[in-house]
């Protein structure tokens, strides 16, 4: 997808909201588990009933490779689906891959070509030559690890290199890279104080932000401190809006949460017009 | 797998090869095309012929996940072959996963349980609470990318943090991670003359060397800078064994290079006793 059909979208649906897919077998309303293909049904529904309140899904790959190959085909079907009757919703493969060249050139094939996500993350430690692979597609998009939600990224993303933080290198490092105007980058919500200097660092690009609702970080913080004039922010939701509810009524309950988020968005994007 | 049998393994066969199955669809040999599964047929004749030269399979995940489920239910189909065919042999997922808690969760559960892995490769950029998961399992093993194989680790893996290197670091913090006993490490062969600084930080621990053969790392280097009492290395060769020749003749040429590797391992054992 081009970059500026996800913005005009952005605008249109008044929305910068991601729908995290971790949709977990023993977290799905019972009632599903009685057909084929629960997973798939799930995030089906889910995905029609929320369809005009998100502008990108994500799909979380754990979730589904939990499953083996069954579910690597809830996972086809789900992109399928997406790709099929939702063209203008972004989609991305949570994969935090990158490997050598000629082993992420082959993960590039997996997610770009063969399930045509738009987007996939990748894990920057084995440097240029293991994301450069996914930086040729056109259209395509590569969604860097800068600063992560969770409190392991203390241990390595905030260490003190001679010039700066590891995660601030990350990034300063990877605009050289062939390809880099392909890349976005993830900034967990729960760091939205570095976001700031992130947003410096990286003007034009987008950030992708997970770490809201279940794991405590706030939509209007991460607004604030990292919105470009094109919004240039995805923030992404999974379990608050996934497993709102796991009864019979659940798509109600996602709805009511995941239209709770989009109107807080649509608030920002006045208020700070 | 518990670590003592893949110790005397290596000193029974006299090696401490691991075979890469990064088998690629455009690379094997033509006439297995018309088989039904050309990518486990292709694996199954390779470990039939070389299970008494190697002492571990690692499967690289790109491979199949290029071909989407259905190259998953050939990864599938390889991993139940060893595990009910060659128990003794150690089984690597060369997947470098790695996410926020409940993420890797559902990975170690996917490789270690659904797939019966006995380990599995992980990036360390998202610290402590993305590696632990994984170090629950018992008598399951997580290797850790520390100073890999290719160009671009010169990205951050070198950086110098205050105290020394990030890869350095990496090593030094992992061993205070709850079950560490269960780690294992990734260094390139391609990096032989770190090898002994890092084995002096993880004296106990097993090393996974890639990088030898279309890479150009050194067998002789890595052992004599790498092994300990127990040996303690497994060398990766995928490439230069798998693609040895891609006419009818594959089994002969792979065996040939496998047999050259595992001759110079074992005059490397003998002559360092």
């Amino acid at each position: 997808m081009d970059i500026k059909l996800l913005s005009s979208e952005i605008k249109r649906k008044k929305s910068f909201l991601c729908l995290g897919l971790d949709s977990q077998m023993d977290k799905i309303p019972s009632h599903l588990l009685k057909e084929k293909d629960p997973l798939f049904i799930f995030n089906k529904m889910l995905i029609d009933s929320l369809s005009h309140l998100i502008v990108a899904v994500k799909i979380n790959t754990a979730f589904y490779e939990s499953h083996g190959s069954e579910g690597w085909i809830s996972l086809e079907k789900t992109i399928n689906y997406l790709n099929s009757k939702f063209p203008n919703i972004f989609t991305i493969a949570d994969a935090k891959r990158g490997d050598i060249g000629n082993t992420s050139d082959n993960y590039a094939k997996a997610f770009f070509k063969k399930l045509s996500f738009d987007s996939i993350t990748v894990s920057p430690y084995m440097g240029r030559d293991s994301i450069e692979p996914f930086l040729k597609y056109k259209n395509k998009h590569t969604i860097l690890l800068a600063l992560t939600s969770n409190k392991g990224s203390d241990d390595f993303q905030f260490l003190n290199t001679q010039k700066t933080k590891l995660f601030e290198e990350v990034i300063i490092k990877s605009k050289s890279w062939k390809g880099s105007e392909n890349l976005m980058y993830v900034v967990g919500a729960t760091k939205s104080n570095h976001i700031k200097s992130v947003r410096k660092l990286i003007p034009e690009s987008f950030i992708l932000v997970p770490g809201v609702g279940a794991q405590g970080g706030s939509i209007s913080d991460v607004y604030k401190n990292g919105a470009n004039n094109n919004v240039g922010i995805l923030i992404n939701s999974s379990r608050s809006i996934l497993f709102a509810s796991n009864g019979e009524d659940f798509i109600t309950k996602s709805l009511k949460v995941a239209a709770s988020y989009q109107k807080e968005m649509e608030n920002l994007l006045i208020s700070h017009k």
